[in-house]
């Protein structure tokens, strides 16, 4: 095989994460497509490409990356006083107070606490690319453990509920607020909720390659995983197909609707915690360090084994030892990483195009991170 | 050695239980005697027997499935506003309140997190064997972890625990009751409490076998687990002779003391969530999935591993991924397990008559149960 | 290799604890020191130590052993009612309530749930060693987690964190109410601020020997566990250093700063718990209970594993369970375990001069205790 060709540009200081960067290129295969994208201090640092129709401002399904952007949005509102962590949801949205939820706080539900992991019957495609559906539907919904007192990953609808406060709060939708405050008040290439016009820069995700020896799934899957998945309803759509549909691109759901590119990503990160292009940073110190302090810990009921979740976010250096603690972000089941390290001026963004097995943050971050993170200590403090 | 002989049928459908039956009974050895019965959609549809002595209508010890049976009743009288799972447990019992208890609500109780799993002197056989003693010994004991803060099995005591509780509210005891509503009320072989009638049926449990490396246990026991399973006082019975002991039998602890066949315990929760000879279900789905629902998932401070428990029952479907989000049970030290998962309609009995090492649900129960939802996929919704 | 030799005594039955302890002389090297003390049932049972300036009464760093000795007079201070557990933190400490705080009660700050592991600027050797210092700065930092949602090992800093709730609810600092019931009360050899007189007694920590092929840390390290261990301040000492500076042993910092024989750690946890030399213990069997109840257990978020703790102690029984339940006490660092368990009338002390790969409860404490607990079970009830 060819070595793949690499495309773009990293600082001076920031090339082992080329060579990195090309390693994992190099290593998966040849239909290999990535972009990988770094702030540090306030600038770009690293932005780098590879692979087949892959360009530097292709976008891509940004799968639950989606739900860093919505909650950067809830983050802006909680530091303007829009919104109050410490309030019950139902105070925003009566409704919610149904079926023993009436107790539950903002914080506890942005931490994945409510046990509102799915609805009974399940979502169909429609359904599922409507926020306010969603919602809607779990309003009414039992949850599947006691509220507040386990957590567990709300994979494909927590951005429906924080959106639903967010509207009933605001009278503006995330989508909305997350436009005008990133996509157009500071450029970043995010898109929850794709217009015509961009379509064009978007590239379909690429099957998952499954292991051949997989175990097959239930025959009438219903465990608390599958419900959280939607793997019970008859029409329900693989995870990894989502935002191939154009309905879900166009709605851009706050769960998993989102589109983007590992620039967006980065940027999106970026303007949220340094100062860039001149502009001070959409969230003060303490609204980041509110962020980034760890909610719930432990064992996550729908993933079934250790995570770490903030405010909204993945506390994403509870899986990298190297990032500081107060780092916040998510990742994205086609193999997304993205986040911000205020401790390190850090902003970063990583896409796929196609998603490793298991669907998560791939692996080759872990490499590009230990490039990057020992490329920041030599050029020092 | 001979095949094993297997009796008993199985619906249409069904064949590969039967088969997955047999092949345990071929794997365990010549003197391996077992029940297995599930009811599904109301109807019952394996009803199966093998080995030395046994028969369909064998009652064996049930050990800690009694604590299904018990918690049937707690959950029927919820249902009934006869008990409130919001309130103190001390409302119910006001010496409970005693150390540090007085702010323990009953869902926390059933939830083993009361930190009450043994007594500091422990208990003799008679003691075990009363529900009414082991109750109030524990309400002036102080708990063993701060109440509600974490959770461990209750293992010989939850039954006496919670009894109390609705003997308090009732006037009546759990066995009575479930003896008005399970046993004569819905022809449930299930004894909490076996009368001499009976007597003739019961198969006393073999002894378990120990590996010959195991090794040996404290010269003088009382670590946590050691006083959840008693083996700190001097005349501490073995937990697998148990229901071989007749005051055991004949005072049905709701802990341990009851006595069953498969038919017995598929039947139990087959009434208790499912239409079955013209008569509703004796719990309405909202009752079903409030008993369904999580309260304790995490380290069980007791057993030393995860668990997963419901108000007063096994979160089932944490054990075996095929199993519905809901799914409510009890398995056994004898070897039992026992369940309703209400999404797959399923109401499901196993029983041994020696129990495996550890002591706990069998593990053939994971290949009849992949045989059973495999069936029941292939059947359809 | 010559046999080590081992000096002091043990009573009759306690040979095998003598043989456990020459074995680990002999399996860790030439330069292995080490000392070993048990108290049972008021008495010293095994009174021994080897190795190169190793005596009887040689002092060594206490490393976090030092957090027995100073949560023993807060435990005496609850006793006393001048402390309550329940009561909030800032109650005492008004400036505590800082960043969220205010609801923190003092339980959970003593079981590790405060979230407050270090300082965002972390702190210099001098200011480390000041516990004073370390609470004024640590008021008004945020913590990493929600408080009371989580826990994680306050390594450096616990000390100073209830050493001010003592000082501000007595006029007192924790070291001097040890000085007055412990060291002089009674007799026990361990220093929280080593006098000038003791010098001469104590030995400095040899250094740790780390494996060869250890992953070099973070270029510039600011991870949760790195700040908890603070390591993110430029003129961070190792933590095995401490006790080797004069102002750390002057200063005796409750977190870490005690300087101790076996003698004294065992005899500390022998006149709380039990009556020795014909004087009452300084802890009530109330007292002993309460601090022997887990707070806190399951996964740490500073070390990464499972932990359990009670009121400011170990759970020790957790990590060794042929230790009763109830048991408290506290590790070090440089290899100490120290602990009492009431049930078995047991308070144990153990010291080695160079620390053990990691830094923790040496290994041969394993040995050493089962030695210990075939011991006293075979010498009966």
């Amino acid at each position: 095989m060819q070595p793949p060709i690499i495309h773009g540009t990293t600082a001076e200081g920031f090339e082992s994460v080329r060579t990195a960067f090309a390693r994992a290129a190099q290593a998966t295969g040849s239909d290999y497509a990535a972009q990988c994208c770094v702030y540090w201090r306030g600038h770009c640092a690293v932005d780098l490409w590879t692979g087949p129709q892959m360009k530097a401002d292709t976008l891509l399904g940004a799968y639950s990356a989606s739900k860093g952007a919505a909650h950067l949005v809830v983050a802006r509102l909680v530091q303007d006083g829009a919104l109050d962590l410490q309030q019950k949801v139902c105070h925003y949205w009566p409704a919610f107070a149904a079926e023993g939820k009436g107790e539950l706080r903002l914080h506890e539900l942005l931490a994945h606490r409510a046990g509102l992991v799915g609805s009974d019957q399940g979502f169909s495609l429609e359904e599922l690319a409507d926020d306010r559906i969603v919602a809607e539907r779990l309003a009414v919904q039992r949850p599947f453990w006691r509220p507040g007192y386990a957590f567990g990953y709300h994979a494909l609808v927590m951005g429906a509920l924080s959106g639903e406060v967010v509207r009933r709060a605001t009278g503006q939708s995330i989508q909305s607020l997350f436009d005008t405050w990133f996509k157009r008040g500071a450029e970043v290439d995010f898109h929850l909720g794709l217009s015509d016009v961009e379509e064009d820069r978007f590239l379909p995700t690429l099957p998952i390659t499954m292991p051949p020896d997989r175990k097959p799934a239930s025959a009438r899957p219903c465990s608390l995983t599958d419900i959280a998945f939607n793997r019970h309803h008859p029409q329900s759509p693989a995870v990894w197909e989502l935002p191939n549909y154009l309905q879900v691109r166009r709605m851009g759901s706050a769960s998993l609707g989102g589109v983007a590119s590992a620039r967006g990503l980065a940027r999106m990160y970026a303007v949220a915690t340094m100062a860039v292009d001149g502009q001070e940073p959409l969230l003060d110190p303490r609204t980041q360090a509110c962020f980034g302090q760890i909610q719930s810990a432990g064992h996550d009921l729908v993933l079934g084994n250790y995570k770490a979740f903030t405010s909204g976010f993945h506390a994403t250096s509870s899986y990298y030892p190297l990032l500081g603690a107060g780092t916040f972000g998510h990742s994205g089941a086609g193999g997304q990483q993205a986040f911000a390290d205020p401790r390190h001026a850090i902003a970063y963004g990583f896409t796929r195009r196609r998603p490793p097995f298991p669907a998560a943050a791939a692996p080759e971050n872990d490499r590009l991170l230990d490039a990057l993170y020992q490329s920041i200590g030599k050029l020092g403090h």
